[in-house]
């Protein structure tokens, strides 16, 4: 439906009454604009949190399904106060579950896959002019069971109704004024972006980046869905995602090489020392880890040259999955002689742009960058529009703040957000 | 099915993390002994309270529809939390809304009445051999919406599913031991009473015992469904709700005249004074009255028999919507010149039993019994089952000594319950 709109508040913008009310008039100034409007809003502030612990004090490895069950209440409270709020200034509004929604899934609970949006009473409230209201992060599953789509998922919820509603844009409002050239809260001059592509903010979420969510860049990079991400505390304007057309024609008057600066500190390294020289031993590895969850980020196999040196592979993965790693691979390393060793303290620092595409020289600038300030690059990889370096966790700011310089990325338009870059809501 | 047992377990028996395992641990040994076991669960402690304290710090008047989206959500946590605790006692069980459970009712938002119970779903996982948790209080209703069946109606969910499923029983679980002769509070040596029928059930419950909700014993009533209403707290055996035939077979060797003694301090009179002497003034009353959801119980239309006096009709309504009676009667009693009287200060006190068919004198016995205490009875209802009478308010504790000592109904194996008489769950 053209002239609609997707709105999606985060945790923070209705965590108490007040800033409820405040995102309900917003909401409302939107319909008064003249848009339909349907809202996706989170669990209010620490609810989900709350009911994790009361999970907890329950069980120590709680039933999946019975937790999508418990989670998926958070965010049904936030629409429906959200609903009497707006109703009370005289709009006609409707909160909807995941489910009601027409938010269908696969059936991996706290992980779910939304496989496709029947959208038909949503379609029907706006006809009536209501606003309409969709609890995030929640579906039901093709078994007829509520699901979760996992951290951030209400971010997925959003772009995944304007995909199906045909909306014009789908707004994120979160507690940050946008994305932003590198974390304002170690590069304080960083620039706040006014235009990034969706391949660019893939990589930005996958390297870091904690203002969008994964899986909803690519669910709008998929289906073309135009995100602006915005404060939920200002009127300004935030940062669009768009289609790489789109960002070249706004952007044109930059065009600059290297967009961002990631970083994250949460990686740990895994090292297989002693291989086997024998076929599939680096497939029973990857498949053991993929079984129990853990997603591997980069990986380097090193073939002994010389005569008795043991051939070694390493991989890194997100510090929290790395006990599992190690339970996952005892018994491979048991079985065929391997040592297992682990380092948790790595950190990663990543620089990202369109721009790069066409500039081969970028990579020697950033191991020249690190390599100035002494900061030892332990692993590398690098996608076209990507270079990702795995250096110690306690260089990851020094390494941001070296290369948002080198690379020229601050901009006199900073504004500098008032609260901690990147809310992870659900 | 037979071999199927419905257990309700109200708010407080589900309150904290130990007293919810003690719940499951409940559950468990009933299954162990064979029992097919459907539960259902009232919210939290205090966890409806502060959803309806979340939603007024946002309206004064919140949507009902809405309000039904919120306070569903309560029930849906204490059966996530349950089917945990069950999983982790090497159960199967799983948790379903009032939707899933195939609870269908009509669309009166905030006070839905059950249409019909679908109860598919609930078989086959019985079948499965799992333990079933349906979310109290709710339903869906026709139009799709989430519902709530008003206060106390998570009683009415348990005995609904008994009828649909065929259970043998229906036990409430509360915070009392079971159904006695008077409230405790008041009378320290009431009886516990082992066995009442439907009928009394169902006037005490209209009357002012709290312990079990008026609609649930109706619909038990209708559909022939024993209630067993025993502690959470122990496993002494209750009060065994149930038919007339059976009540007489169980309790044939006491078959007392009088089985308890009610009462309610929340009672308001309205007084009409002047009522012109034109037909259908009372009907135009009443219907005023309905239209705005004020319940009468007892009324009273006194013709004057003397030239010059006026005509009056008084009625009682519960105190808390005798602001509800005014602005409803002001219109008419403006247009017809009638003066309008209320007074808040009123009681009411009642005997229930279903000996006093036959034995004709007990009214007279009462009255003398309230004279005697100098008493003054405002108002007078019967059945065939039960006397009321209408007492200034700070007589009421009096009145039900008196009767209760009048009637000889202490007994000797009187079991005091150590928490307040009168669980009103949602």
């Amino acid at each position: 439906m053209p002239g609609t709109v997707v709105m999606k508040f985060g945790g923070t913008s209705v965590a108490d009454a007040s800033r409820l009310k405040r995102a309900a008039e917003r909401i409302v100034a939107k319909r008064e604009a003249g848009q339909h409007v349907v809202v996706v809003l989170s669990a209010r502030g620490k609810e989900t949190d709350r009911l994790i612990a009361d999970a907890q004090e329950i069980s120590s490895h709680p039933d999946p399904r019975e937790m999508d069950m418990l989670l998926s209440t958070g965010e049904r409270v936030s629409c429906a106060l959200c609903a009497m709020a707006i109703n009370d200034l005289g709009h006609r509004a409707i909160s909807l579950t995941g489910s009601q929604a027409g938010i269908v899934t696969d059936t991996s609970h706290t992980k779910a896959r939304i496989l496709e949006v029947r959208a038909d009473r949503i379609r029907a409230a706006l006809d009536e002019d209501s606003i309409v209201l969709v609890a995030g992060f929640q579906g039901v599953s093709t078994a007829k069971d509520v699901t979760t789509l996992g951290r951030g998922g209400s971010d997925t919820t959003a772009v995944a109704l304007a995909a199906a509603i045909g909306a014009d844009e789908c707004e994120i409002y979160t507690d940050v004024p946008g994305v932003f050239s590198a974390d304002p809260r170690i590069v304080p001059d960083a620039r706040k972006l006014d235009v990034v592509s969706f391949d660019e903010m893939l990589e930005m979420a996958a390297s870091g980046a904690g203002v969008l969510q994964l899986r909803s860049v690519e669910y709008a990079r998929n289906h073309g869905v135009r995100i602006h991400c915005r404060s939920s505390f200002d009127d300004a304007a935030g940062t669009f995602v768009v289609s790489e057309d789109e960002a070249k024609d706004k952007d044109m008057m930059e065009n600059p090489l290297i967009t961002a600066v990631t970083h994250s500190r949460g990686e740990a390294r895994v090292t297989l020392i002693g291989l086997p020289d024998t076929p599939g031993v680096a497939g029973r590895v990857t498949t053991a880890l993929a079984d129990a969850n853990v997603n591997i980020d980069m990986i380097i196999q090193n073939e002994p040259r010389t005569a008795g040196a043991l051939a070694e592979l390493s991989f890194t993965v997100p510090r929290d999955d790395v006990d599992a790693a190690r339970v996952a691979l005892q018994p491979i390393a048991a079985e065929l002689g391997i040592t297992l060793e682990t380092d948790a303290s790595m950190g990663k620092v990543s620089i990202v742009g369109a721009g790069m595409k066409s500039h081969p020289g970028v990579a020697a600038k950033v191991f020249s960058v690190l390599g100035a300030q002494e900061i030892n690059i332990e692993m590398i990889s690098t996608s076209p529009i990507r270079i990702s370096c795995v250096v110690p966790a306690e260089k990851v700011e020094e390494a941001v703040k070296a290369l948002h310089t080198a690379f020229d990325l601050s901009g006199a338009d900073t504004i500098r957000p008032e609260q901690p870059f990147g809310e992870f809501a659900s």
